[in-house]
């Protein structure tokens, strides 16, 4: 006979309503009960209320996590033959550091079978656009995905399989009932996907700033702090980044857009931000994967982009997933949209600030991104930008490029843009691009 | 066309997490929605968790209970002349006050039209007592019981109508979401009900000890100035009593008991802690009722108890509700059961402490109160107590007699009560009667 135990939902709610932890058992009953139906979803966000004022230590949280992650399919990852490394952005304006670093990575030696998600709102989705390639197939099966990742080191696919089923219910109910911006619940919610993916080390990148969910730095590096000792706890390495979002990462916003600066990257010729924050997460995840310490970590990404070997990777993984590598050798054909307006400044003076939220909005109202879960993208709308924060301008200077097949959808686009930017007569203070680094040992501010 | 304001559910749960106070508006729609349906109970019972957590405000909480009041029947009282004063116990262990209460203040010329409760659990409630009197009609319609108000000054029925069905509604989600003990949220149950009873003024009695729901005196305080605050704001005259509830009130729980007792202050004989209670909650109705002040209202009440008129009244009430008054003549007839056993003592010693309600447990063992609502009630069933806090007892004295129709409750009943009892070799600490007085004013700590 099994060794049940008894618990009332009630006992539970009360318990984390007066702060104490909820046991083990506790947890998978109360995650097995959401899940089946058998606890009523009034007291689910009863709990998640309480959780929301009384938080969750880390072991609690790590166990919830985890019985978040066996509520749906766990990906066993073992047929892939050494260290499998995940990473995973918290969502920003203009991050496609994934498309980079898979690359990267894969051509130092260290595997990355990924699994990452559509655009929604203001911000991007790999898969979204890994697609603008044409030809590149999102969807395979689990035995070629492996298969891929065993013969060339990489692969980047779209999320299937049910994961954490848990989780899209808790989220679903937290949207409607006011707990959505609970630390604990956000890590869980981010990690019990990556726990289910199946990866060994899980390198996070949390966007902070105007662009991202978390406003500021201090909430920022608490959720990686949860999120690290979620990972750590199940067994996984796991480390996280806090950077910059602020001001949109890299110089450009869309999705064949953005391939095409991966591939400026990758042939060395990339943004000095989008570099930086591309050459750190490789050179951390090869760190993770015990390829070395942290300058000859560096010094191998290094390399592998000056030697051309990231980008053959890049070349091989799109080949690989029947993408068309021919439109790397004539990118302003791959972007070419039907319309292409300059946004030119009315105003002289330096940018003192990018509400980057709003310039992830103007974007997506070009086409680029997903308003709705079911709105089409138009894969070569975007915007280029020009001048960023920091930047003296005069008044006609180009500001950014705005890209669409509409151009009817400009001028609301351009109203946005502009609201979006401050001014100053003085130069501004020089930001940084990353905040902090975690690890299991702590924090360290950069 | 009305002015209808927008609300979205989710926007006001959020405000209330963040320690806002709710407008009129926003609770108005609130409670409509919870009523009606249109608002789910999960979102209901995130906002009741929000609120144990943040609390509300005293104008905030008086517009909620009111709307609460609002939900069903408002009574109007009106065809009844004068000032109408209600009293409402918190609920504790051998309360009986507002049976003794009612005729007192009516016999003083101020009209009582008192709706009360069944007992549920360790508490009793007035309308059982009430109705162990052979022929007592607790269910009056509308006409007859402001009829009867009118003419003699008093009725004490049994709850009729749709009283605030938002607080049922409330009450049942909190009781499985972890939200029943929450100040404001008790404060507002009570008063929601208080505030449709229709009384001009309010007189409660917030019981604190073991034998309550508030088991500490800073969180009884607190209570009775949230509802205070809620009468006040709705333009009702409120006061609230502190009292003891570390001990039963009187010598005797049960039904048919209480009334003997209750019979025994009217007449001059009761036992002096309740009559000193039933003295200071009656003056002060008559005291918010305009009748003098406190020396003035006092004697009135030990007057009408000395020349009869408090107990001719009460017999007057009986009389026209069908019950036989016959049984106050012959009292030991009245309360006679079928089992009668004597609870002695097996140590010497002072008794230190009595778990009030394990003893009230104890007397709803013997069949005095109700374990399930729809228990049946044994009239004379209960306990008479011997020996209290502070009493010397030997070896062999009577601690209490039990009294049921069913010899085999006895043994349960006899095993609770002796775990009820703590003892001391040095007389314990005299404890206090009443602890506070609480009026719009402000607290007076006795």
């Amino acid at each position: 006979m099994p060794n049940v135990k008894h618990f009332r939902m009630v006992d539970v709610i009360s318990k984390k309503r007066d702060g104490a932890s909820l046991s083990k058992e506790e947890i998978q009953y109360f995650i097995d009960g959401c899940v089946d139906g058998s606890i009523p979803d009034y007291q689910t966000s009863a709990l998640l209320m309480a959780i929301y004022f009384q938080g969750m230590e880390d072991r609690e949280l790590a166990d919830f996590t985890m019985a978040m992650a066996h509520s749906g399919d766990m990906i066993d990852l073992s047929p892939i033959n050494g260290i499998k490394v995940d990473k995973h952005s918290t969502g920003g304006v203009g991050d496609k550091t994934t498309m980079a670093v898979a690359p990267i990575v894969a051509s130092c030696g260290v595997k990355m079978a990924k699994m990452s998600g559509r655009g929604l709102g203001h911000t991007g989705g790999t898969v979204d656009k890994l697609e603008s390639i044409p030809g590149y197939n999102t969807v395979l099966d689990k035995e070629s995905f492996f298969n891929q990742v065993n013969k060339i080191g990489v692969s980047v696919i779209g999320q299937s399989g049910n994961l954490a089923p848990a989780d899209k219910k808790l989220y679903a109910l937290r949207d409607v009932t006011g707990s959505v911006p609970s630390i604990p619940l956000i890590a869980s919610s981010i990690m019990s996907k990556k726990l289910a993916a199946g990866a060994d080390c899980i390198l996070l990148d949390v966007k902070c700033g105007s662009g991202a969910f978390m406003k500021n730095v201090s909430d920022a590096v608490t959720l990686a702090q949860k999120m690290v000792a979620i990972g750590e706890h199940n067994g996984k390495r796991t480390m996280a980044y806090v950077t910059n979002m602020d001001i949109p990462l890299g110089e450009n916003i869309g999705n064949a857009l953005e391939v095409k600066e991966v591939v400026d990257v990758l042939n060395g010729r990339g943004p000095a931000d989008l570099t930086l924050e591309c050459e750190e997460l490789s050179a951390t995840l090869l760190m993770m994967a015990g390829k070395g310490d942290r300058p000859e970590c560096i010094a191998m990404v290094r390399k592998a982009i000056e030697n051309g070997e990231a980008m053959d990777k890049f070349k091989e993984m799109v080949q690989a997933q029947g993408g068309d590598i021919s439109v790397f050798d004539n990118p302003e054909e791959f972007t070419r949209a039907a319309v292409c307006y300059e946004v030119k400044s009315d105003r002289e003076g330096y940018i003192s600030a990018m509400d980057t939220e709003s310039i992830g909005i103007a974007s997506t109202m070009l086409g680029a991104g997903r308003e709705t879960l079911d709105s089409i993208i138009d894969p070569t709308a975007g915007i280029t930008i020009c001048k960023k924060t920091g930047d003296k301008v005069n008044i006609g200077d180009v500001l950014a490029k705005f890209y669409t097949s509409r151009e009817e959808l400009l001028s609301p686009a351009v109203k946005r843009y502009y609201e979006a930017l401050s001014y100053s007569q003085q130069a501004p203070e020089k930001s940084k691009l990353v905040y902090a680094v975690v690890d299991k040992d702590g924090v360290t501010m950069r």
